[in-house]
């Protein structure tokens, strides 16, 4: 495959940020590796149980910085998601044929998870 | 000056990882922006009051990936600290005249928030 892992990742990126998740699917490998702060995430089922939720919330994305090479690309972006305004991110994308077989997430988990606990607050306040 | 951006980005990185945050700051603009998980940081003197006290937690750093063009770049690294092994960051940095006048930088804080707490829980039982 010629594309550019670079072209590749922002196929990948312009597919889930544009809420088309099957779209985006198609550039992720079976055996995809997602380096995620929760953990490592093995094959394409587990990735899509962590991304998607989270293309679900978007509101709004930004591409901050793009670049890469034949093999590998890093994406910055900026988001807006429902919990939480202002929610920036990076990606590190290893490409083989075409499919990102290795993907590394970046993002602060803190305005998350205090956006969780101020909704279970909320939550058991209305009982 | 002719050096390109990623250059520049990459002499910061260098400088910082290998303890030497004096030289660090020849990359810094005077009035640097710096948004990061906390908030935005306006200054060098608050730039450096920020990363400094990282740089000298750092055991080890790898550079994952390193892109940029004439004005800006993109850094994705993984680090180990003193309190956290395996914390990975983000960068993406402006570049004007060799020095970096904005630098978004984005890590996860909560498993430094989750060491902080195990200090200070440490401390009291020591009491």
């Amino acid at each position: 495959m010629s594309e550019s892992a670079l072209q590749t990742a922002l196929a990948y990126h312009h597919a889930w940020t544009g809420h088309d998740f099957d779209q985006a699917m198609t550039y992720i490998a079976d055996d995809i590796v997602c380096l995620a702060p929760a953990g490592r995430l093995d094959g394409a089922a587990a990735f899509r149980g962590f991304m998607e939720p989270f293309s679900r919330i978007l509101l709004r994305a930004e591409l901050l910085g793009a670049f890469g090479d034949d093999t590998s690309a890093v994406l910055f972006y900026d988001t807006d998601t429902v919990p939480v305004p202002g929610a920036p991110g990076a990606e590190c994308l290893t490409v083989r044929d075409g499919r990102i077989v290795e993907l590394r997430i970046v993002f602060d988990r803190v305005p998350f998870e205090a956006a969780r606990r101020a909704q279970a607050q909320a939550s058991t306040a209305e009982r």
